[in-house]
C-alpha cells in the first residue's frame, strides 16, 4: 500500500476566526466490526461545526475515518469517539457528529451527538 | 423454530452517560393483529431517545417488536405500551415513539408519544 | 348496498388519557362538489390531535367524509366543518384539520385550520 | 348544478390525420362504487391513443368520466367499459386505458386494457 | 375570446372568521415580461394568508396573475406589488407571497415577502 | 378472530374474456417465517396476468396471502409456489409472480417468476 | 423590447454529418392561448432529434417557440406544427416533439409526434 | 471572448425599500481551482438576503461568480469571501452565503456563513 | 470474531429447477482495496441469474462478499471475477453482475458483465 | 499547480477480454467555453462502452474531460470530439458518449453519440 490510515486529525488555520460560521461533511464510506459478531458494519459520517481558530484538513479527516476499518465498534461509542477525537483536534465553537448505519436485524439505527 | 421472540428489552450500559445524544432506531417489520377484525395489520416503528445510564440493545429490540406478531393491538394503544415498556427498561432521559401504520378503509394513521 | 355514510363520527375511550400523544390520520379520498359549477371536487384529507378522553373510531370518520361526497362546499368552509364536527365528536386537547386538493384553474389549494 | 355529467364523448376532427402521432391523457379524478360493498372507490385513468380521423374533446371527456361517480363498477369491468366507449367514439388507430386504483384490502390494484 | 385577464381581485366574506385559520395557493402559470430584454420571464407563485373578514375568491386570482402577462416587471418588484393588491384587496391578518423563476444566466431565484 | 385465512383463491368470471388485458396487483403486507432461524421474514408482493375466463377476487387473494403468516417458506419457493397456486385457481394466459423482500443480511432481494 | 420573437428557425451546420447521433431539448418556457376560451395555456416542449445536414441553432429555437406566445392554438395540432417547422428548417434524418400540458379540467396531456 | 468576468457586483435601487422581504439566488455552475492540487474544484453557490437600499444586479452576480474560475481558493475562504464581496457591495439587511461542493475524497463538503 | 469471510459460495438445490425464472440480489456493503493507492473502495453489488440445477445460499453470498475486504481488486476485473465464481459454484441459466462504486476523481463507474 | 490537465487518454489492459462487458463513468464535472459569447458552459459527461482489447484509466479520463475548461466548444461537436478521442485510445467493441448541459436560454440539451 501506498499510503496508510492515520488517527491524526490536521487541524489548519480557520481563514475567517472572527465570524460564527458553519462547515458540514458527509462521508459514506465509513466502515469498522461488529465487536460482538466480528462482522462488517457501514455507515454515513456527518459533521457540522462551527469552528474556532481552526478547521479540520479534508485529506486528513479521510484518513481519520478510514482508520476504523479493523476496529470493533459500537454504534453509539463510535460516535462519541469521533466527536471528542475531532473536539480534541480543532477545539471547535459547536460540533455535530451523526453517524447512519445500515440495516442490522431489520432495524436502521441513527446515532447523533454534539459539543457542548 | 430456532429462537423465540420475547418480551424483555434487554438494557446494556450507556458507553458515553456524560453527554446528552441521541439514538434513533426505525424498524419497517412491525405486525399486530386487528382486535375488531382478527386480521394483520403493519407498521414502521421508530424511536428516538436520549439515554439515561443505558442504551436498548438492538437483538432484544427486535425479538420485542417480533413477540407482538400474534397479539391483537389498537394503534394508539400499542404505541404507548411500547413507549412505557421501553421507558421501564432503560429509563431514558427523554423518548419518543412513532408507529406508521399501512392504509386501512382509505386512511393512513400515524401516532407518536413521547416522555417525559 | 350494504353499507351508507354516515354524519356520526363515533369517540372511543382514549386507552391512555394520561399522556399527551398525537394521532395523525389521511385519506386521498375525500370528495365533494362545488357549489358555483356543481363539479365534483376531491381533497387529501389530513387530520392530527393531542386526543383528551377520546379518540376517533377509524371506520366512522371513513363514512363521515364519505358523506360529503354528494354536497356542495366551498374549500375553506368544509375544512373549518370538519374540524368543528371532529371538536365536538372527541373534544381533543389540539386538533389540526388540512384539505389539500387537486387544481381548479391552474391553482392548487390547502386550507389548514386548528384548534383551540 | 350549471353542467351535469354526460355519457357522450365529443369526437373532434384530427387536425393531422396524415400522421401517427400520440396523444397521452391522465387524470386522478375518477370515482365510482363499489358493487360489493357500496364503498367509493378512486382512480387514476389513464389513457394513450394514436387518433384516426377524430381526437377527444377533452371537456366531454372529462364529463365522461365524471358519469361513473354514482355507478356500482368493478376495475376490470369498468376499464374495459371506458376503452369500448372511447374506441366507439373516436376510432382510434390505438388505444390503451388504464385505471389505478387507490388501496383496497392491502392490495393496490392496476388495470390495463388495449385496442386492437 | 371569451373571458379577459383583470386587475380586480374579488374579495368574498370568509365564512368562518371567527377563527385564525389558514389558505395556501399555488399557481406554476405565471409569466410576464423583462423590462430589460423583453423577454418572457415564467414562475410559480405561491401566497399563504390566515384570512380576516375576506377571503380571496378563485377565479379572480386566476384572472389577476394572468394580467402580468404583457406586462414588465423585475423579480423583486412584482413579488411586492402581487403581496401590495392583495392585502389591498382582502385584508388579512397576515399573507406571505413568494415567487419562484425559472433560470436566468445560470441563476434560480426566488423572493418572498410578507405582511405584515 | 371474526375471519380466518384460507389457501382457498376464489375464481371470479372475467367480464371481458374475449380481450387481451393485464390486471396488477401489488400487496406490501406478506410475512412469513424463515425455514432456518425461525425469525418472520417481510416481503412486498406483485403479481401481474393477462386474464382467460376467471379473474382473482381480491378478498380471497387477501386471505391467502395472509395464510402465510405462520409457514416457514424460502425466497424462491414461496414465490414459485404462489405462482402455482394462481395460475391453478384461474389458469391466466400469462402470470408472472414478483416477491420482493426485506434485508437479511446486508442484502435485498426480488425472486420473479411467470407462467407460461 | 430590446428583442422580437421570430418563427424563424435557424439551421447551422451539423459538426459531424458522417455519424448518426441524438439532440435532445426540453424547455419548460412555452405558452399559448386556448383557442377555445381565450385563456392562456402552459407546456414544457421536448425535442428529440437525429440530424443529417443541419443542426438547430439555440437561440432560434427560443425565439420560435416564445412567438407562440399570443397565438391560439390546440394541443394537437401545435405538437405537429412545431415538428413541421423544425423539419423543414433543418431536414433531420428522424425528430420526435413532445408537448407536456399543465392541467386543465382535471386532465394532464401530452402529445407527441414524429417523423417520419 | 466577447465578454469578460468581472469582479464587480452592481448594486441596484431596492424598489421597496420599506418592507423586510427576502431575495434566494441558486447557481450550480461554480468554480474554481483547488489551492493544493490545482485541479478543479465545482461547487453550488446559494444567497439568501434581506435587502436593505440595494438589490444586487444578477448579470453582475453572474460575471462575479465567474471570476473565480481561475482563482484558487479553499472552501472555507472563498465562501467568507463572496459574503464579504455582496455585504460590501449591496449593504443588505442580513445576508448568508452557502457553497455545496462536489465529492473529493469521498468527501461532501458544505460551507454556510451569514451576516451580521 | 465469531466468524470469518470466506471465498466458498454454498450452492443449495434449486426447489423449482423446471421453471426459468429470476433472482436478483443487491447489497450495498461491498468494500476492496485500490492496487494502486492502497485506499479502500466502496460499492453495491448487484446480481440477477436464472438458476440451474442450484441456487446460491445468501449467508455464504455475504461472507464472499466480505471476503474481498482486504483485497486489493480493479473495479473491472472484480466484477468478472465475482462473476466467474458464482459461475462455477451455481452454474446458473445466466446471470449479470453489476459493481456500482462511489465517486473517486469526480468520476462515478458501473461496472457490468454477463454469462454467457 | 502540481499536476496539469492533459489530453492523452491512457488505455490500460482490458483484464478480461474474452467476455463482452460494458464500463459506464458518469462525471458532473465538465465545463468548457461557448464559442459564441465566451462564457463558460457546464455539462455532466457520461460514458458506456465494451471495451475491447484495453479499458480507460480513470486519472487519465479525469484530466482529459480538465483539458476543455477553456476551449470554445459547441454542444454537438464536443460531444462528437470525446468519443472519436476515446474510440482512437481505446478501440472499444462499442461506445456511446452523452453530454447534459444546464440550462441556456431556458433550454436543456443533451447530445448522445455513439461508435460504431
Amino acid at each position: 500500500m501506498s499510503s496508510r490510515p492515520s488517527k491524526e486529525l490536521l487541524a489548519i488555520p480557520n481563514p475567517h476566526p472572527g465570524r460564527e460560521y458553519q462547515v458540514r461533511c458527509e462521508s459514506p464510506e465509513f466502515t469498522c466490526v461488529c465487536p460482538m459478531t466480528g462482522q462488517p458494519d457501514f455507515a454515513t459520517v456527518r459533521l457540522a461545526y462551527v469552528p474556532g481558530e481552526s478547521i479540520v484538513e479534508l485529506k486528513s479527516l479521510k484518513l481519520y475515518l478510514w482508520s476504523y476499518r479493523d476496529e470493533g465498534a459500537f454504534h453509539e461509542d463510535v460516535t462519541n469517539r469521533i466527536l471528542d477525537d475531532l473536539v480534541a483536534a480543532i477545539a471547535p465553537r459547536t460540533m455535530t457528529v451523526t453517524t447512519d448505519w445500515l440495516v442490522r436485524g431489520g432495524i436502521h439505527t441513527v446515532v447523533e451527538a454534539s459539543h457542548p
